[in-house]
């Protein structure tokens, strides 16, 4: 989910850059997906679930596998979609093709409405908030259950199969708030690095970014003091032009820096990228976000081992640094500060939910983390908000639909968070009752559970996996029990 | 509830009616309510909890009585309000106030949204779909949810309160899916003769015309065959201007009926009156729907004895029968067929909300009913619909979104059915769970256990409220264990 976070650091740390992305722009194109042996199905969906007034639909794409499906009423393993292209998803989430032979699965990857190829209307989803109005992740829940009852009715043998909700990231908070509001369409759900409870006053604002700089911390001698003076340097550097112009060169900059804003974005820029990087820190090679080596947060920090260097020596330490991410594959001939984590990722839409629903306040202290301190900052997301599309953010909304932490009475929930990975400070990381479970993985970065076995793969992720079978199959089992 | 049956039943015998109903009318004046002493507030409500386009609110009314509250986190009891003006909710669910003090309870009743006083768009509410497109079950949920979360943000010592819903009718049907949707707001649920399963083929159509004529046929001899043989008796009077002439004289109708169409009426408005009559069979003189004599069927059934009378003679006694619930008080000069139940329901709104999400299938096919046979006839009531308002019923929404019968992971609701109640057709009436149980009150009419108590109340209503309010203490306790 790094896009959940990029749109409040961006807002946090630089108010105005949201409207940047308002503006086309160009990308660097994905390395293609392995391919995955599904089909692509499309089902017609209400636009509004929720009014009767327009009753317009669209369609919205899934991709289905059933090598693996018993079809007398064998499982159905069926993805949540999250803020991005399915097929990416689908790519990315090895986990269930792993899994779908020993559970005789059928896998259903569903994409989240405004993302993908699911645009409610068109080139047109995105033009104004009339239209941009259907996206919620109430709606997207109703679209998951449409579905669902759709498929248990055509497919021939399906009538009775148990489905389990299994999601990452946001998709993974669906994945959880999907089993507590319709629990008679899934009998359970991993949710996997979801950080339901990143919302209100739930959690402290500052703990994600403790993660982030703990992970720096572990990774290297000196790395999250490099990171927390090189702050300054580009401050002090910045204030002048010949700074600035130093900054642009030592950066590869594709367009060089002019003033103090331009340089508030290196620096957002840059913090983006080592909260990235926290989220990916993977034990071995990946291309999730980016083309990256295997821990990634331990080859950053290689370049990052004296914070006691002057400014320019240890800025260019920070370029070597940064390089890594952005250029493991040596291709880059500049650095475009506007493209960030990946292109798989539909940036605008999530903006559009952290405007609405999807308020996570964040903040940073430099004191337990190693970035610049910023506040919280409600009243600017919303002026920005109301700039950009007219609307406002309601913070209170999503703990009133979705409880908070006042969530005992569901069931049949597994929580999975990695120790390495920021958005576990805002997971559900202690048991809440017998069938509300938390799996922590402290070798684990951002839902790396849901990635394919690897030979790299720490103990810990591998014992997660095995409970997580261990607990769809107690959910399988008890339902097939009913019938 | 009679105004869920009214326009289903209006639309089954006679497709066109329901458009009257959108021409301003006549109203007989309701007898004053009791008072009762509690306080009236409002509520800033989103018109739109579900979209962020439309920031606008309105004012949700809702009433308070605090009298036994204990301070200390004592619990609240809160009505569902259904479709219909909040205070005659109030008044006519003396229950709640014969259970405030041994519970040290607070009371609220929230109105649901379009009826009463909590008009979104005030005199434009119901002006067209537009204005109507916020008139659901999901959005008044959602009302009902932030109001208690204002309550206990607000209310001094209630922060901790553990809240009780309690509806009857849809109503109840609220307050069980209220439960269903948002346990982390309520504790439990009373969900008093709550068709919950009165939709898509979960239930029988024709069970609930069964029961009201099972009601008829207990109630006296001959008393059910007597209305089977009226609407033919009907029908051969109404084939000539002057048998027409003799119904108008003979059930002294405000209006003359001029054709078939509105003897066809005529049909309706007795039909609506028995299955109104079955509705509010209780064992005292009592006003909910209208003033009415203690056991008003058998009332009725007096004038009916007699199925083998020629056809004026049996007519006769039909107006006399009918008599008894339209003129109890002896003041009627003449009967209003646009007048059937009384004016405390919202039958505007009533109509949108099965046109659109409360599709109830009804039939009859006067072998196991005394009903002239009428199939369910969906197709007639989206060209109706849509011909009204533009809009079409989406018929397996609600089943989508409530989970049909398959609601066994949801925990602490109460579900009561009356034995006379045509209602309980679609009631749940056996215990699905430990925590989700029926009761039934085989002498109970419609929500007889929310009434006040009465000296004539059947044991079965004694025993039934006696274990009600042994569950909400159970909730209660369980909810005070927790802080």
């Amino acid at each position: 989910m790094p896009r959940l976070l990029l749109p409040l650091l961006l807002l946090l740390l630089l108010l105005g850059q949201l409207s940047a992305l308002l503006a086309p722009r160009r990308r660097r194109s994905a390395p293609p997906p392995s391919p995955a042996p599904y089909l692509t199905r499309y089902l017609s969906q209400q636009i509004d679930h929720f009014g009767f007034d327009e009753n317009l639909t669209f369609q919205q794409r899934y991709l289905i596998a059933d090598q693996h499906w018993k079809k007398d009423n064998g499982p159905i393993l069926f993805y949540t979609g999250n803020e991005g292209d399915i097929t990416w998803f689908c790519n990315n989430t090895g986990f269930m093709w792993d899994v779908a032979e020993e559970l005789n699965a059928m896998l259903v990857f569903a994409e989240h409405r405004y993302y993908g190829e699911s645009l409610p209307f068109g080139n047109e989803s995105f033009s104004d908030s009339k239209h941009l109005n259907y996206l919620t992740s109430e709606q997207a829940l109703a679209d998951f259950a449409v579905l669902i009852e759709y498929l248990k009715e055509t497919i021939a043998g399906a009538r009775y199969s148990p489905v389990i909700a299994i999601g990452g990231s946001y998709g993974g908070m669906l994945a959880a708030w999907f089993r507590m509001k319709y629990p008679h369409v899934v009998v359970g759900a991993l949710a996997a690095s979801a950080p339901i409870w990143q919302f209100g006053d739930l959690v402290p604002c500052g703990a994600y970014f403790t993660i982030v700089t703990n992970d720096f911390k572990k990774s290297g001698t000196g790395c999250s003091e490099s990171i927390r003076n090189s702050w300054n340097a580009i401050n002090h550097l910045s204030s002048t032009d010949a700074g600035l112009q130093w900054l642009s060169n030592t950066f590869h900059l594709c367009s060089p820096l002019k003033n103090l804003q331009d340089a508030s974005m290196l620096k957002s820029w840059l913090s983006e990228t080592w909260v990235d990087l926290a989220m990916v820190d993977y034990p071995y090679k990946a291309d999730f976000l980016q083309p990256l080596p295997a821990w990634p947060v331990q080859e950053v920090c290689k370049f990052l081992k004296d914070p006691s260097l002057s400014d320019k020596l240890l800025l260019q330490n920070v370029y070597q640094a940064v390089n890594v991410y952005y250029n493991y594959s040596g291709e880059a001939s500049c650095f475009d500060m506007s493209e960030t984590a990946t292109k798989n990722l539909g940036q605008l839409g999530w903006y559009y939910q952290v405007c609405t629903e999807m308020v996570m306040p964040m903040c940073t202290d430099g004191v337990n983390d190693m970035f610049e301190p910023q506040k919280w900052d409600f009243d600017a997301l919303s002026e920005e908000c109301f700039r950009l599309w007219g609307v406002r953010p309601r913070p209170s909304w999503v703990l009133s639909m979705y409880g908070g932490k006042n969530i005992s009475s569901h069931s049949n929930i597994v929580f999975s968070n990695g120790g390495l990975d920021p958005w576990s400070a805002g997971g559900v990381t202690q048991n809440i009752s017998d069938s509300l479970v938390a799996i922590m993985i402290p070798d684990g970065a951002h839902h790396l559970d849901l990635r394919s076995r690897n030979p790299c793969d720490p103990k810990s992720v591998k014992q997660a996996r095995v409970l997580e079978v261990h607990y769809m199959k107690q959910w399988i089992e008890k339902a097939r029990r009913k019938h």
